[in-house]
């Protein structure tokens, strides 16, 4: 099964495709879409849905997942945000493919065991669980991370068990904190 | 001249066209296109591309004129509403469209002449102003409203210099205890 990991964004999109077999993952591709600042945003979401749609056409992926980025920096910046994840979703959708959504955090703690590991942490992961010879784009490391937070039940990108249970605790002791106006 | 208004949402988008002829406005077509809230987001959003592309075709405006809401529900929300807005952009864009932003409180400062006027407020000076013979559904009023704003050079949307220049000192005094915290 192919699938092919996005990490929306209305500057740059990153993009990995990883081949799920069995008990392995395979590296297939990955890349950056950048888009032109200078441009205006109309511009740049219709160059978003072309070269989308040709990496679509090129990697015919049998699934495509979607970071659900969870934004801290305002409403603002969420709809920015937010404009070029419609454009990812409905290019996808547009080309017939199931469509899955999956959170950063959980993102996170699947491929490092930590919800809110840092992006060089999830980088140097997603090297390691794919084998590849550097480091890729920032972006692209964060959307094969995405791909292979689905692949966890082939086993290889799934954290241990007691990884996972203190990322758990930690985070409920967080959202506990939050609660009580303490973080 | 014809200009299409678009009110987007990830559950309804508002539609609105107008013909502007040298000093005179008229009403062509105003809709809502509804999306089904039991279906998947990407379905959502597949479904706005369809519906939004057949009206286009059908009222081959020479410019489309969207809404750029200030979202003060938080991110989240703005996430979800940026998600339609990206569509119904790249969607226009991909049509070879020329597309314009406008800000509600501008729409609202054009059409009514208060920067901060009510829903019915909108649809009661859109349909005075269009001679509509009915109040039009909430969003496609928003949308008329969001093509008259556009049209204001023609003299019929524009409001009287004084209720402008006090909306105008209203909205910055209102920035100003907002500054200062008091608002």
């Amino acid at each position: 099964m192919r699938v092919l990991g996005i990490d929306p964004g209305s500057h740059k999109t990153g993009w990995g495709a990883i081949e799920v077999d069995g008990n392995s993952v395979r590296h297939v591709d990955n890349g950056v879409i950048f888009l032109d600042d200078d441009r205006d945003l109309t511009v740049r979401l219709v160059d978003l849905t072309h070269r989308l749609r040709d990496r679509l056409i090129e990697l015919q992926p049998d699934v495509v997942v979607v970071e659900d980025v969870f934004v801290r920096k305002g409403a603002r910046s969420a709809l920015i945000l937010g404009q070029a994840r419609g454009v990812v979703l409905a290019t996808c959708g547009m080309q017939g493919l199931p469509v899955k959504s999956v959170p950063t955090s959980q993102v996170k703690l699947r491929v490092t065991g930590h919800g809110r590991a840092g992006k060089t942490q999830v980088a140097e992961m997603v090297r390691a669980l794919l084998g590849l010879p550097e480091l890729p784009f920032e972006d692209a490391a964060d959307a094969l991370a995405v791909a292979l937070s689905m692949a966890g039940d082939v086993g290889v990108a799934t954290p241990p068990k007691q990884a996972r249970r203190r990322a758990k605790g930690r985070d409920a002791l967080l959202e506990l904190a939050r609660a009580q106006g303490k973080a």
